[in-house]
Formats: structure tokens, sequence, C-alpha cells
């Protein structure tokens, strides 16, 4: 579980973005996720404006800082790290696939203030943008379709920064039923189906041990076991009251 | 890594979307990991043309099958999983993170199709559309913010899905029921119900939504669907020959 603090030092910086409904978004994908630090480089002015005064703005949105270049905005961070669809290797020794890229990220937020950039819609990060972080990292999208959609690639990025950091939830309990209960049901399913004409042809002995191994096989829980005995009690009720 | 054939068993299911953008957005997450089967209940008939038109809209969207209900939609898969923004764990027992949900669903996935449901964008999955499913994920928002928007949600169970490495495959030694089975066990159930007064009291509509998930979470094997099948027509049978 990252704390209050360490969710505040994380900054995402969405570089030059251009559609408001994709700043909108990405404003949202941090507020679902608890990073309320947005900032803004060099965005589109009118853009932006539109973003901000949006029916329904993250308070994210609103309180978003703008800057004019990639230094300033990450200028009291000590850790910045790209964004980036295509990994080429070679070009990019320090590039990271997303999962491996969490736990350091999550480290550093212990104690310093960390950027995480995203380029604009249309060309990712520029190689300029790029100069100024300490790594990068991606999404393993396919290589046919790798491009993603900037609000979308926000929610994943901060998903995997909170992902597997919480507690492990508890398994719900549920309480078997017990051996007796089970032989009742299949007694009363055997009555059932003695009424409704299904053994014949059968053995009883046959049909018996065959449903009484169906109803371990099954695993009911004590109220499965609750349930059924209501549910053939009532069925035998109403043939019985026919006869 | 997932395989071809898994991607393919996994139809991603969005219950009638409203706004193109966001059916438009779903699309393209899919596509980016690699998901190519999208299914469509009902959705806002202008919008979803809309979306299917709109430039650059990914084959998704142009491949993806509509269906009128829910229970059409899923009815040849064997694992259908909900996906829910609010938790409450008193009202949903089986109820899991979209972490501790990806595994049983890769499992599933080795061998048989799942079905992952989103809701409307405003409301969500409603209780019935939950009542097809044998189980429901969240992805871990904030309390204070907890609805995501469509497309993001849609990319962050993806990225889930093919993130990271999985365990050696085990494969399953029962064949599971298919959801359309089920529901016609279900269905067989009710009528039985309803001829002997069990439904007095209720609605039909809780009852058939208490009768759903019990059946999924019996977690039947095609063996036995084929069984309680031919139980519940003998009942019936039974039932109808004496009125």
């Amino acid at each position: 579980m990252l704390t209050a603090n360490e969710l505040e030092r994380l900054c995402v910086v969405l570089v030059s973005p251009r559609n408001p409904l994709n700043i909108g978004a990405a404003a949202r994908a941090m507020s679902n996720f608890g990073f309320l630090r947005m900032r803004v480089v060099n965005p589109y002015e009118a853009n932006f404006l539109e973003a901000k005064s949006a029916v329904g703005a993250a308070s994210v949105l609103t309180t978003a800082d703008v800057f004019e270049n990639v230094a300033d905005a990450v200028a009291d961070c000590t850790l910045v790290v790209g964004t980036t669809a295509a990994v080429n290797r070679e070009l990019e020794p320090s590039h990271n696939s997303l999962e491996d890229a969490a736990e350091p990220i999550r480290q550093h937020l212990q104690s310093g203030r960390v950027a995480l950039l995203f380029g604009s819609e249309k060309t990712g990060l520029s190689n300029e943008a790029l100069s100024h972080c300490h790594w990068s990292l991606s999404i393993p999208t396919r290589d046919e379709h790798s491009s993603m959609n900037l609000g979308q690639a926000v929610a994943v990025c901060l998903y995997e920064l909170v992902r597997g950091s919480r507690p492990v939830p508890k398994e719900p309990d549920v309480m078997p039923a017990i051996a007796g209960d089970l032989e009742r049901i299949t007694q009363l399913l055997l009555e059932t189906l003695e009424s409704s004409g299904y053994m014949s042809g059968h053995s009883q002995e046959f049909v018996q041990e065959k449903m009484r191994r169906e109803m371990l096989r099954l695993n009911l829980s004590k109220r499965d076991a609750e349930l059924w005995q209501g549910v053939l009690r009532q069925i035998l009720w109403k043939f019985q009251s026919r006869k």
C-alpha cells in the first residue's frame, strides 16, 4: 500500500497534450488511483482550458501546474521516467517493461519525488523529452498495435504502481455441508426421482449411488444444502398432494 | 504469455454501452493487448453505429457481435466474470481483486471461453447482468473516486491479463458446463419450482436471480449439466402429465 506521502510524491507529467478529452481522462485515472499531482508541459492552451472547465473535471485537473518545458516540470524530482510505445532496446538500453519499472518507482517514492512522463497523442515523447529521463518504460502492447490512448496508458501505469502493494484480501469463508445433509438431499432426490418415473429401467441402488456421488462432487456448502432440501421437499409435497 | 488461442477465447462483453468514444476506446485497448473478440449487448444503436464508423475504429469494433441480452452473449462461455466498482463483500462473497482474478481467468483460457463483462458508464452492471456471472472482480481504485472510465477499465483489466508470467499450465480434469446449459437448467428449474408452488410469495425475478447465482456457484461440469437437465425434464414431464 502506497502511503499518502508516497502517492503525493508522484507527478504525472503530460508533455504537449492535445486532446482535452485525453487530458480529462488522464486526470480521472489519477484520481481513481489516488495520484493527485498533475503537471502539464506546453499544452495547447485552448484545449487545456476546455479540459479544465469540463463538467465533472477531476480536481486533479483544476489544480494541475503548467510548465513551459520538461526541464522546469521535473526540476524538483529525483527520478524521471519516460513512457514510450516503441521498444528499441538498442537505442534505449535503460528501458524497462512497466512491470519491472513499478518496484524501483515505488522504492523511490519512499523518499523522493518521481516524475512519470507521457508524450503527446500523436508523437509520444520527443528525444528531447526522453533526454530528461533517467530511464523509460513501456506497456506490453502487441507489435501490430502498440500505440495506446493517452488516458488508457496513464490508467494502466498507475494501476501497476498501486497493484500488489495492497493487503491480500481474505478468501470468503464458506461453511461446507455436513455429510448427513448430503445424504438427506440424496434421499429426497431419490424419492423425487421415483415419484417422477425417472428410475424406470434402473435399479434403485444404481441411481442412489450415482446421485450420492454426484452430491459429493458438487461440493455443496451448508447454505446450498438448505436451499436444495427446501426445493426438493416442495417438489415432493406437490407430487404427494396430487396423488 | 497468452497464446493466440487463449487470446481468442476471451470475449470482452460491453453491456448497454452509451458513449461511442468509450466503445471505441475499449476496442482500441483490446487491440493493443491482442484481444480481438468484442461482444456488445443492447447498445444504444445510433451511438454504436457512430463508434463503428469512426475514423480509425479498430477492426475489433467492426467485427463485434451484437446480442440482445447477457444470456445470449455469454451462452458459449464456461466462465463469466463481471467487473464492478463498488466492493461490497457481504453482498458479493465471490468477489476478487483484479490481481487475484487474473490467474484463474488465464487458467481457464487454456481450455474454455471466458466472458469479461463491463457495464454501462452510468450504472455499471445491473444485478440481472451480475446474476449471469460466476464471480466478479474490481480494480483497486480509491474509495473516494472508485468509478472508472469504461475504456480505461477495459485497458487496465486486459493489461493485468497479459502482464507477468504464469506457472506451469494445469489441464483441467473435467469439462466445465457452458453458460447456455446453465441457463437452460435455471429455466427448467424455474418451471419446476413454479409447478411445485415454491414461488409463492416471491417474485419470479427474485427466484430466477437466486437460482441462476446458485447454478454458477455449483460449478457444474458438462456431465453434471446433462444429468440435471435430464432430471428436471423428467420432473416437469411428470407435473405436466398429471394436469
